[in-house]
């Protein structure tokens, strides 16, 4: 291959470094790849890192020691999470949105690529220092923003589901009390998706009373791993005190009625504006 | 902003271009981003198209018309998309993962964020020219895959429902045969998921009967929608005639049994070595 030019290499880099969130990769693998010296790949990482910082696209980081490298972070400023997350706000507040029973119709923007892909970024810069191993969520809608942050976090997706399937092999059921129905519910996990000894960040999409949380974190006891955060795309303003605690949200629900009408007052979460 | 140079301007661009893809980007855009002439961002276009080209990291078209501008597309060479799934294959056959009733295990694939986003790029390379206005997938295991083949489209994704519930707001309901089973299920999707009139492509994790497949399509005719395709990371080779036809799957699952053991064969699916 002929000599590839600073300009080329930069972009091909960048694209190669974001395509693999959080993963480091080393100084000698992009010298192979374009056939590059080191102090020549050292100017160009400080180059994407002035270009990521300015235009609000991430951050690379260099990594020291043996297993030193190279990588890169959508992390999403404060001030950018709280733009967007008020953004978000905006759409789903209103009567539009709201469903007989009091509930609130998002599922277009649970399952949206565009929006989860963005929230993904905001949970895992919040919880990139605790370096979880794995995400775990339970079925169904939190799954795709759960597949964001463990993509951004460079980590796997584990999922937990109702019952144990067949296609799942063996598998840990526990039982847990829905915070919402008071009804008793199964949780169930196969064996060999998690490995003893490793650390996990829940995340779902709801949170109210706080019991199917507290299921997961029960669920992981039993597999000996340690829970290292708890983020939600929504938590309901009441109940105020949950079963489990320290979570972070994105928003906070409120459905206000007045008359036959009821309205969603959706709010950025406090520790967004700290 | 101080004038930015041409290879901090190209990195920062093919990131943009690449988070959103199948986007539109008009050249005034990056005109006002960058504060740069259309002549200079034309050339800056032909450059990342050939750096995207010669290290296989998708591609840049450039679309002309009124609507015109340029879009990034994370498209997989036949040859990459054939070498990665042979991987897999190699990953997924075997006994180890066979489980009890002649089930495979790969929930663990189903849900790393690193090879879904890779095969939504090779499942979305096949239908970039359906031009689909959506994803559709049934809960729970196939909605990773047909989340990063929504993104790599860069079009909505829609889940449908084994059960209809209070929070998604008044729904379409249609029971279907379970292929597999041969039992009545229920499929369930909210009315204000999808507009009538548009285009989906199906995507979904396995297909066997094609049961649930055959579903899907008749719940898109209850909404006057197209369907344009139907894509399955895995496909069983029996039985051979399925309800639904036309579907591209990534791979082919065989169950061979030897006595007491069972082994499972996976084969890239035959279109892929086209």
């Amino acid at each position: 291959m002929e000599k590839i030019r600073r300009n080329e290499r930069l972009s091909a880099m960048l694209k190669i470094l974001s395509d693999s969130p959080n993963r480091i990769f080393t100084l000698s693998h992009f010298c192979d790849l374009f056939d590059a010296a080191k102090s020549t790949l050292s100017e160009d990482i400080d180059i994407l890192r002035d270009v990521t910082q300015s235009f609000g696209l991430g951050e690379l980081e260099t990594v020291t020691g043996a297993a030193g490298g190279v990588r890169y972070r959508g992390t999403v400023s404060k001030a950018d999470a709280l733009d967007y997350v008020k953004g978000l706000c905006a759409n789903l507040s209103g009567t539009e949105r709201v469903l007989p029973g009091g509930f609130l119709y998002y599922s277009d923007v649970l399952s949206s690529p565009e929006i989860t892909s963005y929230m993904g970024r905001i949970l895992a810069t919040a919880y990139f220092e605790t370096e979880p191993d794995f995400v775990l969520t339970m079925e169904t809608k939190g799954i795709p923003v759960a597949l964001t942050t463990a993509h951004a976090l460079g980590v796997p997706l584990v999922i937990a589901r109702h019952n144990s399937r067949a296609y799942e092999g063996s598998a840990v059921n526990i039982n847990y009390v829905s915070g919402s129905s008071g009804t008793i519910q199964t949780m169930s996990l196969a064996r060999r998706a998690v490995r003893e000894g490793t650390r996990a960040l829940i995340v779902d999409d709801f949170l109210k009373g706080g019991g199917t949380a507290k299921g997961m974190v029960d669920l992981m006891h039993e597999f000996s791993v340690t829970v290292v955060g708890m983020a939600f795309v929504m938590a309901t303003a009441a109940p105020e005190k949950k079963r489990v605690a320290g979570e972070k949200s994105l928003m906070t629900l409120e459905i206000r009625r007045s008359g036959d009408e009821a309205s969603a007052l959706v709010r950025p979460a406090s520790w967004l504006e700290a």
